[in-house]
C-alpha cells in the first residue's frame, strides 16, 4: 500500500482548494463569454469579473479600481517596475530594492540598470532583515521607487514594510512591496501598510496559477506592459482569465477568513520542525527566528547537498525544496542566502519546508521521524567518497 | 420555459471543450507542483507542461524548443514586436504591418512608434485584403519586422501570410503573424506558411482563457518581456500555467483532428446566413466574398446601430457581435471597417456571427427566422425618431 505523498513546498505552489476550483468551474463551459462583449453570456462573464474584483480589493483594503488583474506575480512585478520607470524618469532615475528579492523584481531591475536607471540593492543582514537606517542612508534626491518584498520566498523573513514606506515616502519616493508570499500568510492590507503598489499571485494561497493581481494607490495608474484591447481600463490588455480570477478570489477570501487560525496553528508546526531539525547536528535555522513566514522552515544542513536531500525525502514520500522552485534544476546557491553572508558551499545545504493549513501535525510528526536518518545516511556516504 | 440561448460569438470567446477540461482537471488540486521544483509533485508538473508543449509544437509543425506558453495572444504580440525591435534596431528601425490588426499589435507599434522606429500601416482594400505588391512597394533597406495576421477578427479575411512572408524575406524582414483567429479554424503550418513567429491564444478554440503560444522559428529566439526565473528556457519567466497549458494542447489536438469537417460544416452554416441575410434590403457582406474564415459571416446594416441590433438579437437569445469584444461597449466604429473605407454613419450598423462546431443548423435557422422581424422593428422604430 502507497503511503500519501507529504507536500510542504507550499511556497512553490498550493493545491486549488475546493472553494476555488467550485468558483472556478462555472466559466470554463457555461459562462464562458468574453468579458467586453455587450450580449447576456459576456455581462454575466462581466460580473463574475467584477464581483471578483470587489471581493479582492475589500479583502487587502483597497478600492475596487486599485486592483489590475495580471497573469501572475512576476507579471505584477515586471509591470510596475517599468511602469514607474517610465512615468518618472523625468523625475529621478535611482531605484532602491534589496539583494534578497525574488527574481520577478531584480531581473528587471537589471535590465533597467541597462536602460540608464541606477539601482542600489540593500544588503540583508544573516537573518535577512533589512532595516529602515539602511533605507535612510540609501535615499537620494532621485530616488523615485523602493521595492522591498513582504516575506522573504527562500528564509521567510518578514521585511519592515510599513516602516520602509513611511521611509520612502519622507523622501517623495514611491514603494512597492512583492507581497507574493505574504498574502493570506500574514494581515495585509493596503491602506495601513502605506504602500503604492503591491503583488500579489494567486497560486501560493491555494488559488489557480497564471493569476495575480497588481494594486495601485490611486491616483496612481500603472502605463500598461501589454498594450491592446481596454481590458483593466485599459491598462491591461488581453481578454481577462475570469475563471482563474473568480477562482483567485474565492481563494484569497477563505485564506483571509481564516487566517488567525491558520497562522496560529502553522506557527505551532513550524516550530516544532524546527526545534525538532536544531537538534540534529550542523544544522542552521535560516532566516530571522521571531519575524519569519507562519508556515516557512529554513535551514542549512552544514556538510550536504540540499538537493541530495530533496531527492532522497521524495523517495521517502516528502516533497520538500531546496529554495525558490524557479531556480532548481540549477546547483547555483541561492542569491538570497549569498546575500544574507552565507558562502556557496554551505548555502548549498539548503533546505526548505513550507506548511499549508493542509498540513497535519501527523505529517510533521512524520517528517521528524524520517529526516535524521536521511541525513545519518547522506552523511555517511559523503565520508565514504 | 426558457430556450436555450444561441452563442454565435466564437470569434470573441469559445466555451472550453469536455476534452480540454478533461486535461486540465488534474492540475488544480492533484498534480498542482510547481513544474519548476525538483522533488515529484514539481515533476508530473513538468511532464504535463512538456507533454503539451509537443502536442502544440507537432500540430503546427514546430519544434519542441520553438514554442513558448504566454498568458495569451495580446502577451505573444506584444512580447515580439517589442523583442525584434529590441533585437534588431542596429539592423533598422522600420516596421511594416497593416491597418486591419487587431489592437494587440496596432498598440505596441503605436508605443514603437514613439520610442524612435517608423512604422508602415498598409491600407486593405475594400474586402479587407491585403496585397503582395503593396508590400513590396512599403519594404526598405531598414525594415526589421512584417507583422499581418493570419485571419481578420472583425471581417474574417484570410491573408496571404504565405506570399506576404516570402516576399519579406526576400528583403531580409523578419515576418510575424498574429493567429489568433486562424488556429484550429483553418490549415496552419509554420514551415509551410515560412514565418519566423506566430501568436496563438487557446480560448478561440475552445481551449481556456489566459492562455496562448508562441511561436518563433530557431535559432530565433525572442529576449523576455516578462523577466524574472527561468521558466521557458529563461525568455518567459513566471510559474508555468499548467492546467491551462494542458487545455490548450487538448483543444488544439482537438480541432485540428477534426479540421477538415469542421471547416466544411462551419463553412456551409456560414454561407446559409450569408445567403439568407444579403436576401433582406440595405444588408452589405463585409469581408472578402471566398477568402474568409469558414466560421465567420459579417454584415452591416446600412441604416442601424449594430449595438441595437446585438442588444434586441441578445433579447430574442442569440448571442453576437457588433465587431471585436475587446472594443465593444464603445461606439467608436471599428478601426478595420474605417480601414476598409466604410464611413462611420455604415460602418456602425456591423454585426459580426461567429460560429464554432458547437452550433447547428436548427440554431442557424432560427437566427435566420428572428433577424428579419427584429432589423424590421428597429427600422421602424428608427423611422418614427
Amino acid at each position: 500500500m502507497e503511503q500519501k505523498r507529504i507536500y510542504v513546498d507550499n511556497a512553490a505552489a498550493t493545491p486549488v482548494s475546493r472553494a476555488a476550483l467550485t468558483a472556478m468551474l462555472p466559466y470554463f463551459a457555461e459562462r464562458f463569454g468574453n468579458p467586453s462583449a455587450s450580449h447576456s453570456y459576456g455581462q454575466e462573464a462581466k460580473r463574475a469579473l467584477e464581483d471578483s474584483r470587489r471581493i479582492i480589493a475589500r479583502l487587502i483594503g483597497a478600492l475596487n479600481n486599485e486592483v489590475f488583474f495580471t497573469s501572475g506575480g512576476t507579471e505584477g512585478d515586471n509591470w510596475i517596475l517599468q511602469s514607474v520607470c517610465e512615468q518618472y524618469a523625468h523625475k529621478g532615475r535611482h531605484i532602491i530594492s534589496t539583494k534578497i528579492e525574488h527574481n520577478a523584481v531584480l531581473r528587471p531591475l537589471e535590465r533597467l540598470g541597462s536602460r540608464g536607471f541606477t539601482v542600489t540593492l540593500l544588503e540583508p543582514d544573516t537573518a535577512g532583515m533589512i532595516y529602515p537606517d539602511q533605507l535612510r542612508k540609501a535615499l537620494r534626491d532621485d530616488t523615485i521607487l523602493v521595492s522591498v518584498m513582504a516575506a522573504n520566498n527562500v528564509v521567510g523573513t518578514l521585511l519592515p514594510v510599513k516602516e520602509l514606506c513611511a521611509i520612502a515616502h519622507e523622501r517623495q519616493a514611491l514603494f512597492h512591496t512583492d507581497a507574493v508570499q505574504a498574502a493570506a500568510h500574514i494581515p495585509l492590507q493596503v491602506r495601513s501598510l502605506g504602500v503604492d503598489f503591491l503583488t500579489l499571485s494567486a497560486h501560493k494561497f491555494h488559488g489557480p496559477k497564471g493569476i495575480g493581481a497588481l494594486y495601485a494607490h490611486l491616483p496612481l495608474t500603472p502605463v500598461p506592459l501589454i498594450a491592446g484591447g481596454g481590458q483593466e481600463k485599459g491598462r491591461r490588455a488581453g481578454t481577462e482569465n475570469v475563471s482563474a480570477i473568480a477562482g483567485m478570489a474565492a481563494a484569497l477570501e477563505e485564506g483571509v477568513q481564516n487566517l488567525a487560525e491558520n497562522m496560529k496553528a502553522l506557527s505551532a508546526l513550524r516550530d516544532k520542525l524546527i526545534t525538532e531539525f536544531l537538534k540534529l547536528p550542523n544544522v542552521l535555522l535560516t532566516g530571522d527566528r521571531e519575524k519569519r513566514l507562519p508556515g516557512l522552515a529554513s535551514f542549512i544542513f552544514e556538510d550536504l547537498e540540499g538537493q541530495d536531500l530533496v531527492a532522497r525525502l521524495d523517495e521517502a514520500g516528502i516533497c520538500a525544496s531546496s529554495g525558490a522552485a524557479c531556480s532548481t534544476g540549477s546547483i547555483e546557491p541561492s542569491h538570497v542566502l549569498t546575500a544574507m553572508g552565507y558562502v556557496p558551499q554551505i548555502s548549498r545545504g539548503a533546505l526548505r519546508i513550507s506548511l499549508s493549513h493542509y498540513n497535519t501535525e501527523a505529517e510533521i510528526d512524520r517528517i521528524i521521524e524520517k529526516l535524521p536518518g536521511i541525513v545519518e545516511k547522506l552523511r555517511m556516504k559523503r565520508r565514504r567518497l
